[in-house]
């Protein structure tokens, strides 16, 4: 059995990641390959309960450090029950947020470091990376309407955070994305969500390692 | 303000520790001390949480991995709110297991290594080591009877292991014990509560740095 391709799309809040993950596994799908669609962090009952505290923290919220532990944990649980055995079955994976997530978030903005956030992922996915990463950029002003529209949807305890954390978040990803040129592809996604799609498409069209 | 000392107890399932700890918390607090007494996984809401998610896995059950970052994230929010906090306010602490367990359960019997914990511990925790540490050995096949014992009391899914997975942890314990002499006492946990805590009592009131 031939090994399935895994793909992670990344982002700030409000890039649009969720919507393009959905489009891209549908189009996957188009093509013939059997697809896991699947997010982070979650995607597994023990990840998702941890999503859980994540997202609505016990007591007075997380710091840094325990912050990217958990997502560490998440992810451990993600890739060992579902990544993995899914790929190792030859399925196509496509993940709403992966590693890159992390290293933005708690290692960029957090100010955790981008080595720990790395340690931790050697330790506890064995440093699995994706066969290519969408990096999803939105300019800051795009967001903030795009995010203002979402009524009814009260934010999260990481998407609510400032101003400051989210612009730091989206130059991590940047710094991280010119780091491995090979694994990234950079999508502008300031445009409507099927021309974000078809640029998506295009760019996985000319990958010969994905287009086989 | 002077800061206050830390004491770990550790020990496998059903050595006395919780007892030891509650008995050595009250006998400081009769010598005047301002004593926390703490436990883990737990000690804050939010490591409660994830000791919750620990001792009763959603799903299947945590693998090595994702078990060892759990236990670091909830010693991560434990050291951060309570201890470091409790000690920098010149009080003393007493903590029912601290890292020494991870290194035992999930770095020696989960065969996880002890490198990847220490690891997670230096990330976590900024590698904070108590200032003495008590290792209580009771024999195994008294272990058994104790725990024989406990009924209605049902394990739960660390406590719950095998008997080979249970050996491999105390043979860790000791193992580590013997590289740090000067931060770990070994006590016989073989008899009465009451002796066993004389036994912790004379090996504080004779280590210098604590008697002070």
């Amino acid at each position: 059995m031939r090994r399935g391709k895994f793909i992670a799309l990344e982002g700030g809040e409000g890039t649009g990641k969720s919507t393009q993950s959905r489009l891209l596994a549908d189009w996957l799908r188009s093509q013939g390959r059997d697809v896991v669609l699947t997010r982070e962090p979650g995607g597994t009952p023990g990840a998702e309960a941890i999503r859980s505290l994540l997202l609505d923290p016990p007591g007075d919220g997380w710091g840094s450090r325990a912050e990217a532990l958990l997502f560490a944990a998440a992810r451990s649980d993600h890739v060992e029950k579902l990544i993995r055995p899914a790929m190792l079955a030859g399925k196509w994976v496509v993940c709403d947020r992966f590693i890159d997530s992390s290293r933005a978030y708690q290692g960029g903005a957090g100010k955790l470091g981008d080595d720990a956030v790395q340690k931790l992922h050697a330790i506890g996915s064995e440093d699995l990376r994706p066969d290519l990463t969408f990096l999803i950029v939105v300019p800051a002003q795009k967001v903030a309407l795009r995010l203002a529209r979402r009524d009814g949807e009260s934010s999260d305890a990481i998407g609510g955070r400032d101003a400051a954390y989210h612009r730091s978040v989206g130059e991590t990803f940047e710094a991280i994305a010119a780091t491995e040129p090979e694994r990234f592809v950079l999508i502008d996604g300031d445009a409507a969500p099927e021309q974000v799609h078809s640029r998506i498409v295009s760019a996985i069209s000319s990958t010969p390692d994905l287009r086989a």
